[in-house]
């Protein structure tokens, strides 16, 4: 009997999918791949899984890959698309389908298989990895191929006396380690206000007044590494931070910005721990950092993350800006003061062993002790030439 | 007698410029350009200066050309140095130095002289442009070049029986249409944290609770024009914008970033208006403008940043890049909504005639009805080769 | 009756179309878009239409359209890509889609078809100017679609007592203004090389020895405008040096790059003119142009090349590209001279009005009368600062 | 006594340093590093110190670390300033200043010092570096500071009966590892062209005819390790492909670009291996590497190109950008083919077990074993989108 492994969610898409690939001959193994689920959600999933008759369920613990090959090089590149958004979904799905990947070739297995739609980015980015790293395993994605209606999946489950999981919530809700993105009827349009209700890590935390707090984060070559003195790996450090950073209702956002399917598209998201994150981190590097690293990093982070989001993890470019990221980190050492108030990440101060502030003998505005005014004069001089010859030359404004 | 053009701000250090002048056997003609100041600012300026005996005092009002020149080309640029700060300072002082250049050549002086210290970036930033526009003119810096001591400065004011004005204030403040820069003991280290009291244009705003206001931002080919639907030109609609966002006190950031010096240099800066105007803005651009639009103006936008920044704005770089602007910003036509609390600035939503979310007949992520199915498996599998060919060849992850 | 505009070349496959378009209950009117064939070629392919049955033929002069819209851009972006290729095929596609469409909406047309396969770029190139500017319209790809194979396509003309045009030519030629383009054996793997009688427009030319000859090219805002002194439109300029340039087998190079799917391609190309116009161009604008615009034209040439080349012509990014070249080459105005000889464009010298080296009072590496001995000092000791700086806060080489 | 270290070429201006430094009280030890100068030029370099009295010579071979630390990184990103110069001098001066600066550190030495004129770019890549790894040493520039006419330094050691070196050539020339720059009457202007006797190691090259030759080149990641299949050493290969490749006259250019002064300069190269190895290099990658791996290279090794020319080589930026170029060559082993004849570098063709054509089951153009034309139709119709709509919206063209 052919064997699939399925990519499982617990979700109505992929409990569907349980049943039908049953039905096409499969013996079908759901794995869930754990990038920040919580333990109950792991269980029920688990559950789920047992009660559509899967043949197994395997969950595969995959935080600290997350972290090590993603995360860390988004917080690198302190990406956030559009300026706001810190790739809290796509960044998954690059590791979710690898992990998926391996246990299909540890079973033999002869299938893998995904539940995205054909309306999303999901389907492009487990299609990627999944071709590109078990190009031998026939690759399924019944839900996007056949399309079927919600009404349909339910009445297909309810006709096999199958569990229907919990659906038709108002709202799209993907929750992982790096933040939750939010989907509903108000960013199906560009003008739409999700209500309160609907956020789902800091609904309400800025109706009450709270006290602002002061936070220290402690990094080491550019990954957080201690909270308030107290070193903490970084995945738990992460979970602690965003649920302390949620109760300020910090990292809230629209985002709208390209899918990968040409056309543009809108969520919502909260990403608490990875906003105080970034923000702290991307003050780091300010003061240790010479201009030209922090220009060129922008460069690579801009496209780092277009490369994550689109689902080209796989692509060999990225193990090379990798390679850049993990050199550029080297000094990226410090403590970065941040204060967390109702809806507001302020970041304070910095400082490091490796301070180019520190390293200085002037004092910016107020001492030259790395130069005279007869040098100053010189740079001038100097420095003016492009622009002089070209007003000489003839034009100027 | 020779006559020098004096860029002045009627502080110790361009007040101690107009007498030290005067003995080079200089007429001295105090020249203000107005990029900001208030009317009080203006008449004081004007006041000392005649207290000092300059042989004329100009006030040139320059806050719409500082708009059309500059910060419209910051605004379509969403420039902020560093991910936060909308270059307050900088993008002043190329203006200043172009009008008062101007104004020298209409006098027929012979000479030009700015007051900025050898320490700063503002030494640069006049003399590169004064160089570029006014090279005929003698230049002179006398503060840089003499470095006079502030007591000393004092002493030769008090000897000569002329005003001394207001100075040893414990922080250095630039005010102006786009923003405010406070430095002071604090900034020059990179971990100090500048007391509430300090804030100039939002002390206090957050201490007080104050209920959540939303406010609709028009614009028209990426300039703003209109609050709550009322239309106002430019600098109007910053003026009241900027009162309206400091009480919440939106837009407080401490910026700490590369001077033209070869050094880091840290400030603390208000800048409400520019900090929702540009959050606005670039929502805007994200409906309207395709995904290598983005992409590409940020990459300009950069640029064009960092030369403002740097005083490099006589640059012929800097228009070939406005017009690249100005051919953007064309459709970048609509209405922001965004939310007004103490401290945080949310961008709502936004829409537009020319939405490209509204010209799509699909919704991203919920019916596809731009594609396919299987339009789509095709596009996964062309998307995928890269990649895909990559791992083939011998790579891969 | 439907009617039907089909871009017609005169081969095998658009010829093929002619009566398949006709079955489908299409009355058929062939419009050849002239982006550089010779008189005879039009000729030719207009009396194969005409024997093919089409109900019209309509031949489009678009050479003019072709430099004013695709080649002065190019020209300004000094575009090659892979720093070899200028685009000769790419080029045209979008030229000739946009005036097959509109040739379309003028005779009230239902549907357009193009003749590309589904194995190159040129599908994607048609379609997405079709799709963008003549969305209304039906479009066609039957050989895309259907992939008849070429004797399937012979024996279904000679049924119908059609003519069958030239083809199995061991190489498949596209010959154009800026350029020709040659695939066959020897292109389908990385390592063939082209037998000699396979270039188009230089075979034997470096065979025989020929003395070398010196050529002065002028420009005017970027624009080649004469030839030795003579001036000339661009057009006839560009046929007149590729002759010449040809004669000399100037332009020769073997093209290895990403096609638009996802798959390396290669090809060969000759382009005689474009080599010379290109690299006499660039090192005019090193003349004149400052090192930011230089620096940050070749930013945006790469974006525009790969828009080009992709068939992205019609993103109004491109049009945003184009305000800032048209901006940039106001002052790229002067005469380059170039030597010629066998296989070889040496380019040996230039001068422009706008010269940024005549502006200049001193001389590189000769004299010094932009500044003193103290300006340099002055300028090395802060131009030395991050690099210092970053070496003392702990790290260096 | 007070050491100093001087960096010396032997030239008039390092040879009038010793005897002035020794004056001022120093003992001098003069330091040649070798970064491809002719055995008998470091005997004859020698044999000036000892002429001059210095207290010591020192040759360091510093061929495989130039090699090593900045010719395969610039052999990694195709560094051809301007498009045309591969940066055969400045280049040398980093690894000649840190050598002179270890050095300097070994003997104990107070002081270092260089012969480089107030008028051009080595007065400063000598002082970034030397700034930078010897901040403790004294740095003396004795010819920048006191700049001493020719004459008078003639007179100088004719006075002290020491020997003259030849000088007043009609050119400056710089030969090393990289390639040869010549400066002179010409290269003084833009339009200037060099007399053919002018020429180093190309003069008369292309007088005569001479049959063209094939050359294969083997790479290993990245690194030229094999002439016509024969491996050899980088250095060697370099030497062996240099003298033959100026047999054919490759490799001559003109290069006008910005100096590090802000004004432009221009000077004659030859850089024969550089030329066909940089060819052979960029061909190899565009059959082995992904199109993004491509397009963000070229991104770095401009600014690396950059950096380098300007001298700041020690900036960390380099060591990151160093990182993602060491990562990105490990595929890009294999075989090119190389066309020498007169005045022509022909790449013919090349192959690598990491070709990416060869990965493809389809031929472009020819064969569609990727994809089917329905997929063709899919991908056509998404990637269509973003220009679409964008027409749809309101604009298109």
């Amino acid at each position: 009997m052919s064997k699939v492994v399925l990519a499982f969610s617990g979700g109505l898409d992929t409990s569907w999918c349980v049943p039908y690939l049953h039905e096409q001959g499969y013996e079908v193994v759901t794995v869930t791949v754990d990038t920040g689920f919580t333990p109950d959600e792991l269980a029920q999933i688990e559950a789920q899984s047992r009660a559509l008759g899967a043949a197994e369920h395997i969950t595969v613990d995959a935080k600290q890959a997350f972290f090590d090959e993603v995360l860390r090089y988004l917080i690198a590149g302190n990406v956030r698309k559009g300026g706001v958004y810190p790739l809290c979904v796509g960044a998954e799905r690059a590791i979710q389908a690898r992990e998926s990947a391996r246990v299909a070739k540890e079973l033999g297995a002869n299938a893998i298989a995904h539940g995205s739609t054909a309306a999303g980015n999901d389907q492009i980015r487990f299609e990627v990895v999944l071709r590109t790293l078990a190009p031998d395993l026939k690759l399924l994605s019944p839900i996007r191929d056949l399309g079927p209606k919600r009404p349909e999946q339910v009445a297909d489950l309810e006709a096999k006396g199958l569990p229907i999981p919990g659906f038709g919530a108002a709202y799209s809700v993907n929750a992982g380690l790096w933040g939750v993105t939010i989907g509903g009827t108000e960013t199906k349009t560009s003008a739409g206000i999700l209500p309160e209700a609907a956020w789902v890590r800091t609904a309400g935390a800025l109706d009450a007044p709270k006290p602002a707090r002061t936070l220290n984060l402690g990094f080491e070559q550019g990954i957080p590494v201690a909270l308030d003195g107290q070193p903490m790996d970084p995945v738990a450090l992460i979970e602690t931070l965003d649920a302390l950073a949620a109760s300020y209702g910090i990292g809230r956002g629209m985002h709208l910005g390209e899918t990968i399917l040409g056309i543009k598209g809108r969520v919502a998201f909260e990403a608490p721990a990875a906003t105080v994150i970034l923000s702290a981190h991307q003050e780091l590097e300010k003061l240790v950092l010479t201009g030209g690293q922090l220009t060129t990093k922008d460069t690579l982070a801009a496209i780092y993350g277009d490369y994550v989001h689109r689902g080209l993890w796989t692509d060999p470019l990225c193990r090379s800006i990798e390679a850049f990221f993990r050199d550029v980190q080297t000094r990226v050492t410090g403590t970065v003061t941040v204060e967390l108030a109702p809806g507001r990440c302020f970041v304070a101060g910095c400082d490091s062993p490796f301070s180019l502030m520190n390293a200085s003998r002037g004092e910016y505005g107020e001492a030259i002790g790395e130069w005279t005014p007869a040098d100053a004069i010189g740079f001038s001089r100097i420095f003016s030439l492009p622009s002089e010859l070209s007003a000489r030359a003839g034009r100027g404004k």
